[in-house]
Parts: C-alpha cells; structure tokens; sequence
C-alpha cells in the first residue's frame, strides 16, 4: 500500500499514521518529495482492507499495491482450474462447452423436446431457470420446484449435465438435490448470502457478471465462494450495463482474456443475453471462442414466439446448429475442440 | 405499443401479429407509412409485458406507450405519500428528515455515543448497520442480532425511529422484531425474493436505488414491495455507477425531482455514500435539500479513524452539526422544514 | 510514481528500469515485499508521463503520485481565480452569474426580445449560438457571422457581456471580434488544436466539460489554454453520459465542490443541458446554487415551440423570472449574492 | 414518430398539435386509449428533426419511428459498400484489411523500420500519426508535415497504402497532399466541421468511434462525410467508456455486427486502443475477425519501450507477426481472407 499524504502534512501526523501502521505489524518507509510524502507499507497490506487508512489525519489518497483477492489469483494457481459438471462434461480444458436451453422451463414438453434439440446441435450442457429473476412483479416467475423435478427428467433422458439458477439462500437446498450446476444470475453477483450458502455446497457454480461490475469485483464475488469451501466456480462474462440502448447489454469479451491474466478460474460466456438481440448472437458466439471462452451458453427455445422470457433473443434449434458448426471451425483455428 | 414492422413485412405476417393481439383482448390499427409500416395497439399494453413481441416474424422493434409500474406511478396517486416511521417522524411531507449514524453499529459505546451526538445535532432517525454487504468475505460483516438489539436500545434511550438494512430472507423476521425501518440496500434493489419477503411486512421500506439501476427498474422494484401490499416505501438516491473515478459513485441528484413527476413515493438522499468523498457530503447535502429531497442520510462516526466500515467518508459529530444548521437555512429558503 | 513490478522480475530488469529512471535525474527507490517489489519514483514524475514506463520489462503496474495538471492545480494558486467578463460582470467572487439566452441565435427580433427577457428576470450574462455543432448534418447549422453581430448589437443594448460558442480554428479570430467571452462546448473539449488557438487570446473561456470526460481530464484540457497564455478559464458543468435514459444527461453536481477541491478555476453549472428535461431545470438550478456553483447558465427562449434547436428544454421568460428569485434565496441562505 | 399525450390533453391542444404536423406536410392520426392518447405521424418525419415537438403543450413523449441518417442505412444499399485505399487494397469485401504501424510517426528510421516489419509479417496497410491528440499540453505533439513526408515515403517504398489523421480543418489540405486515407479520431468523432472537411474530399476516411458515441451517433457522424459527398467512409470500432477501469476502454465487438445489420459501410476493429493492454490484443484480435471485422488495426513499434506514445500497448514485430498468422487461421474458418 502507497499512502500519499496532503502538502503540509505535520510531523506528529506522519509519526502518527506510522505507528499505527507498526500496530499491524506492518513496516511503514517513509519518502519525502518535493510536492509530496508517501508512505510505503511493507508486507501483506490486506490486513488494511478493513482500516479506514484515507480517515487518518493528513492523508490525501490510498493507492494498494496487491491484488484484493488470493484464492481465485492466478498467484494462487497458475494453470487454469478444471470444473468437473460429470456426465464426462468438463470445463476449463482444452475443449469448449456449448451449454444450452431456454431461457424458463416452461413445460414438461418445451424442456424436453429444446433438451433434445440442442443435444442433437452439439450442446453437451442443459440449462433453463426455474426461479426466474424479473424486473416485473407481474411477469411469470418461474415454475419452481416443478421445473427442477423437469430438468432432472431431461438430464437422465439426454444425458447432459443441468445448469439452473437459484435466487435466495431459502432455495439452496432445494435446487443442489436436482440441479448439477447452480447459477448466480448477474443481479445477485453482490447478493453474498447466497454466496456464502452455495460456498458451503460442493458442486460447481456458474458465477455471472454483475452488469455494472468490475472484474476485480467479480473475482471478490468469486472469492466469497472460494473462500468458504467451494473451489468450483465458473465464471460467466454476460454484458455489463453502458451508455450504448442498441444492444440490450455491451458484452465485454476483453473481459475473457482479462479473467485469464488475473485468475486460474474458467470463464465462459453468454452472448444471448450480453447482446439481447438475435442477429448478434451468432458472430458473438464465434467471437467468443476466439477470444478464448471456456465455454459458450446460448438460449434456444423451439417456439420464441411463445416463450415466457426473452423470447426476443432465443435462437431457433436450427439456428443454433449451425452456430455450433460453424464455432467448432474456429475453435479448430486456435487449436481447441468443441 | 407501437409495433415496427421490418420494410418487406408481408400480409400474412402482418394478419398473424393483428390476430396474436387480438388473443390478448387488444385492438390493433395499422398504420402503412412510405418507409415502414407501424402497428398502434390500443388497451393496456402491460399483458403484453411478457409476450416476446419482438421475436414475431416480420417486427422490427417494439416502443411502449404506458410507464410498466402502476402502484409506484404518480397516475396512482396525485400526491406524495406520507410515511410513517413512528415516534412522530413523518417521510414525504413539508418537514425533511435527518437520518444519521455509523456505517455499522460496532459496539454499544459507539452506537450510543452517535445517537447522543446526532440527536443533539439535529437528527431524527438513526441509522446503523448490522447485517453488512461487504465486498470482500475477509471483511467485518457486522454484529447481526446483537447489533440489532443495541439499535433497539438506542432508539428507546434518544426516541429516534431506526433504520437498518436487510440482506437475506432469513433475517427479515429478525429484523422486524428490532427496526422501525427495512432498508434494502444498492447491491439487493433487484433481489425480488427480499422485495416480496419486505412487502409482506407492514413497516416502511427505505429502498436504494442499484448503482446499475434505471429510474424505472427502481421504480419497478418499488412495485415488487407496492404489489405485495406494504405501501410504505421511501426511494433513496445513493450515487450510481459511471466512468468517473474521483468520486466513489455519481450522486444523481436530477433523479430526486424527476421521480417526482414519475412517482408518489418520498424520496431522500444519500451524499455519504453517494459521493465516498468527505469534502463533498455538506455541499452535496445541501444540493439534496434544494433539489427536493425528503430526506437527507448522512454517516457519523465519533471517531472515523477506527470505524470498521466506510471510516473515509463518515463526518465527526461536530461537522454533523454545522450540515444540519446549514441545511436547515436552505430548507428554508425553498418554504420547507427541517 | 510507484512502479509495481510482476513477481518473477529478475535482477537485470531492476537495474535496468533504475538507471532509465535516473536517465531523466529521478532517484529510484526500490522496495521488496513478500509479493511484489515496487520502485518509488523520488522527483518531478511528470517528465516520465510522455514515457511508456508500462512497457519496460518486467513491469506489472504504474501509479502517479502527483496530479497531472500544474497551472489549473489548487497548489498553482489557493483562492478561486475572479474572471473579468466585462460590463462589470465578474465570476468567481461571492456573486453568483446568471447567464441565460436561447440555444441559437435565429434571428434578430428572437434575439433582442429574449435579451431584454432575461436582463428584466436577473440574468447579468447572455448566452447564444451562432454556430452550432448538431449531431445531425440536416439540422439548423446556426447564422455564423450574421449571428454574432446579432448578439454584440444585444450586448451594446443590455450592457451584458455574450458569450458565444466557438467549434473551429478557422473562427476564433471572427468570434473574437463580437464576443466578451469564447464557449467550448462539450464535444470539443477535447478538441486540442482549437484549445490552443483560445489559450492564445485573452478573453475568458467558458470550458464545458465533455459528456465522458472525467474531472482530471477536464482540467488537463483547462491545461492546454492556461499553458498557451490564458488564465481566465471558466469551467462548465454540464451532464455527463451515463446508462440512465430517463434524462438527456446525468448533471454531475458532485463535480462543482470537486474542482473546488482541486483547482482555483471557477465553475458554472448548466442545468438545462445537463437534464434536457423542463421540470427538472428549475430544481438542480437552485441545487446547483447549493453545491457552490459560481455560475448558472439557463436556456430561455420566448416562444419554445419555434426553437430551432433545443426547444424542448427551454424555459419561458416568466419561468426564468421564478427561477431567479428563488435561486437568489438559496444564495442568500449559504451566504453568497445573486 | 409517434407522440405520445400527456392524461390530462384538452381537445385544443391535440388539434394546435395535428395541425402544426399538417404544416410539414405529414398526416397526424390520433388515437385516444384508456391511459393515453397518442399521435401517429405518417409521413418523412425527418422533417421534424429540427422541431422542439416535445415542447409542444400537452406533449408527455416523443418517439421516433424511422432511422435518423439515410445515406449511410442499409435502406440506402443493400450491399456493403467496398473502399479502395489504392495500391490494390480494398476494405469491405471478402479479404481482411490488416493495418499496423506505431502509434506516432517519431523518426525516419523507426517509420521505415517498422513499415518493412509489419509488412513482412503480413500487413497490408500502414499506420502511424503525425498530428497527436494528447491529453496533456506537455506531451509530444507529432513530427507535423516532416512526419507525413515520412509516411509517404515509406508508402513508396514498401508499396502499402497510408492512413493517418487529421485534428483540424486547416490541415486538411496538407494530410490530403500525402495520405490515402484521412484518419478521423475518436475525439473529433464530432468535430462536425472537421466531417465537412473531409467530406468535401474524394479520399477514404476511416471514422473512428467516439469513446463516448452510441452507434447512432456514430453513423450519424458518417452521415456529414457522406452529406458532403464523400462516399468513401469506413467505421473503425475502438472501444468506448464504461466503469471498467482494467482495461483502458471497452471494446465494442457487438457494435461490429449491429453495425452490419443496419449500414452499408464496412468496419475494421482497434483492439490496441480498445483495451489499452498488452496480453489482450491478440486474442481481441482474432476475435474481431470471428466477429465480421473487414480489417483490423495494430500498433506496432520496434521498440515499445522508446514510443513517444502508447508503447504501453505496442506489439513486437515478432508479436504481430504471430498474430496475423493465427488471425488468418480463424478468417479461413469463418470463410473469408486475410
């Protein structure tokens, strides 16, 4: 930690805030410039995290030298984390996967004959929520335990792991005895309850972006579930909020190599829902394995027309084989399998 | 809604749309224009909020006429509620309240020394936190219950309603026996299942706005707690996220007046939080006052230096004092009480 | 500077990034952590801000100590700096300007008519562009010449100084000849040659900050005047871009008591540009006065409906008279005149 | 464009609106609703660009049906349109543009060095400025005039077209002596006068996105070049503002294709000012050609370490010659050429 102190700084203060320092078993080495004196604090300055150091008198800014995160730092691993989701679906490796299914699980038959469809596409993992996050209170919330019981049929029908968001830490239970994957959705990527809860679980969780987080924030989300027992975590890049109304969401696909620098953790990514609009998602999806991804998760539905949330942006199952296709050409490219 | 049709919709495509919102017991016009075709539909256009519109053959884009909240809206009610905190403070009327306290309540000597301090500089609810969102898992997380009981005690010792945040449906019960006032914070403004917990309940909600938040979501989370019968909610603006770094968030004061032609709810505002930046919370606090807010919340802190959250930003007693004196004179100048 | 070094730097590098450093007769300071070992920059660190120091090897991380602007700095010079507009008019001091006028100067009879308006509600500036930047190529291009003599005829008739917006090189002379003070709008605050091409004149410069344009980035380009030679420099609030669509902008308050924290440049603010809404103007007016504002520009335009540009956000003389005298109380309450 | 009522609209005002619309010329059909009436305006409502309707009495909103530029919409050519740079380069057809060069033009020797390497590793454009938009007054400006001399030069010899920008409208002239193609940069993406400069020329123009622009501006933007009847525009993504501070921009990829669905224009991408990190262009790069780009744009420097600007983010040739390699390999995949 480099502490920069205000131009007339006194003497007593300085003394004052190196003690403190001392009193963390910190050493502080002082350097006195023209302008300014800085203060630099030697050793492991995340015991500060929690000190209020911009409070002490005299102070004029903080700047930290380590990373706020350890156990999803790339200092803590240096090869990228394989995520084990069974059913022989593995990610992180050198292979890409195609994760897919609609938005909601509506029906018994939706589910079962998109499950199918994307399965015959190329898709190795099922997802689709049975807790549904919406703005609306009026807008359909999911079919809940229902749906869950759905996705377990599908998943021993086609034999493809199951993806499925879980909303609130009273669901946790619920959703770890069908589900093969939870999903932090983005609105809950600060929700750190639930955090701390699927922390405690052992199966794999699928953290998505927050969409106005930063990805130092994300890695501090990951951390939360690392940090209290799960070493499972995927990271999931979905589009952050910007100034830009033509697309729903800008997708950050730098944010793809970024994650690779900073964290041993895979990351895949969303183009569906980081676009929010048709014509977009299959460039972005091809983009996104050039990039990099880990994985690519796209939503199908047989009937958009009908479906019971975003509709608007579901490809059709023709559509999406031809996606994969045309991905596994550029995964080949750069030296993957899909 | 205004239905835009693509330039080469054909007939058939144009029948299926007028058809489909015909099912839903709407009228639809077409209008042709040289350029585009448009398709007006009268009646409430709210059913449509979860019929995928824009994924109908042949659309182009879908604009919508009405505001998607009802309950929050200003056509639900004319004039500004007025919320009762109890202990003779009113939201939403001519008199501005002054909430004020620490970040978290850290220990019964603290708590209690602040409330003295802020109600003897002119305070009227006291705020505390004892559930925190912490960014980091290696962060104080705050007292729970504990912390809950010595607001308790506060509030009978200096007769101030309380307000204190709620993190997780678990703690809702919890936090009922003990506040005056649920605050939802920033990180949970779209956390439905705590909206709908919140909403079943009968004290007042002190909602964040989400620092990734439209005026309109958070209106439609004001919704969420509106819809499930608890009808008192107060907004509060608390700085959201932008480009610039200088300052911990945008303090969005324009949006205070404008949720005043949008909506009947009270709305206060936060300039502790919404700028992060000592020097700014007084001239911030008295652009609140001016701007129209019902409420200005302002973090105090005996001793800053030591507090375990959020010590940059939190005014001594003394500086609390001379805000409150000043950000009377500009109440009065605009013809409201303080 | 601080130069943060990647954790396996060899002994070589070090020495290497050392001697550059005392290439340009800085002293490097090394200091190994358990993590990372970091060099401290002792000296003028700006003679290194036009050298790539990221891209030495070895090299994880760069933080500057000291702020990137000198003569804007709050430690070139402590009291705000007075500008003189002439006609008795001076920004800057404990008086508040008021600066009002129409978006475009349309023709003479507008002009004179919303002068004569304004100087009767309060207003001790007029504003009005004869050449406007317009986003579309098809819209209203302003009356050039035609209109700047318009405004010095006003000017002569009303004893208030103009001031007038510039976008070209090419017309600083020609503006120059009617004008008592030069605007730079906000999508040429980064137009580095026509800053440069003001900084060689001597009349005030009303600076609006770009709608992305951060704090420091503003007052780097207040730099490019001061540093050709002129020192009256005012800056301009005026709504930043942001995710929020409900208004045009988001008018970032936070910045007015910012810069005063910074820098001795006084600062207006632009309501109407900065909400793009008319029920919100009247309200951040009177904030903009609370948060130390040196300044308020406000559109006026007599018949809004025929504006040929900005109509919407135009408030009626009688409007603009309500404004006044309110703004004027707030004033009075913190203690400065109007 | 659809105008939508405020509730409470008297008779009087809907017809003072329907007959102001008849004034242009266009038909205005109204529709009353439950909530709201609305206005349905057949007709080229681009004629009412310039008029304040919103501050029409009674008007609540305004929105807008058509597309606001015309020359530059895919209604204006179905085809993208293919710009020829000279010396046998052409961009917007099946083959991929590859530009490179550094960042400023700095000295005969590094330019021509650096043009033969970037042509050997597979570069078919050269890059490289003589005029500098810096943030800073103090830092370097470019070699002016000596660096285009430079430049052309270099096209002589290595037989690659050249693109360089230009920062004002007195220059135009001079950049047209020796460039092939005007670089117009994201600052002055609306530097309207400067569009009219240069399209009053008959040379290429690669449009630079603005940090701050949306897609609609941008392409308006592209609407003054083609007004002024230069037809020969190509849009280069580059990255724009959001709160993400790890990387030095947000590189818009999606804008590549959403740009396709609704122009003609062909777009190249700039992952080194788009992320401003070194470990992220190469897999940005590829990412740009999976996702349509029909050209991509490099900095490269001999000597990163030396760059008078923007080494932080300079690749090696060695670097950039990998980079088209595996570049190439993903164009195959996706069918195209590079």
């Amino acid at each position: 930690m480099i502490i920069v102190l205000k131009p007339k700084t006194t003497k007593a203060q300085i003394n004052h805030i190196v003690k403190k320092i001392a009193g963390f078993k910190l050493r502080a080495q002082v350097s006195k410039g023209k302008e300014r004196t800085i203060i630099a604090v030697i050793g492991d300055e995340r015991v500060l995290s929690t000190v209020p150091v911009e409070a002490f008198p005299g102070v004029e800014k903080v700047m930290t030298v380590l990373k706020p995160y350890k156990l999803a730092s790339k200092d803590f691993r240096k090869e990228t984390s394989v995520i084990n989701l069974g059913l022989g679906v593995k990610i992180g490796g050198n292979n890409i996967a195609m994760i897919a299914g609609p938005c909601s699980v509506e029906s018994r038959e939706q589910l079962l004959a998109t499950a199918k469809a994307v399965k015959a596409a190329g898709a190795n993992v099922l997802r689709g929520g049975a807790f549904k996050p919406r703005t609306s209170p009026y807008a359909f919330q999911g079919m809940a335990e229902e749906g869950l019981k759905i996705l377990a049929e599908a998943r021993e029908m086609y034999k493809m792991p199951v993806v499925t968001e879980v909303l609130d830490t009273r669901h946790v239970e619920l959703v770890n005895k069908y589900a093969d994957c939870f999903q932090i959705g983005a609105r809950n990527m600060q929700n750190f309850e639930l955090l701390k809860e699927v922390g405690k679980m052992n199966k794999p969780v699928l953290l998505k972006r927050g969409l106005m987080s930063t990805v130092k924030e994300w890695l501090m989300s990951a951390e939360y579930i690392l940090a209290n027992g799960n070493m499972n975590v995927i990271l999931c890049e979905r589009g952050i909020r910007t100034f830009e109304t033509e697309t729903r969401n800008t997708l950050d696909l730098s944010a793809i190599p970024l994650v690779k620098t900073l964290s041993h953790l895979p990351v895949v990514s969303d183009p569906s829902h980081g676009t929010g609009k048709k014509p977009l998602i299959y460039p972005m999806a091809l983009a996104s394995v050039a990039a990099g991804a880990d994985g690519v998760l796209i939503e199908v539905h047989p009937k958009p027309e009908t479906a019971l949330s975003d509709g608007d942006q579901s490809l059709l199952p023709v559509e999406y084989k031809k996606l994969v296709d045309d991905a596994r050409k550029v995964a080949k490219a750069i030296g993957r399998t899909l």
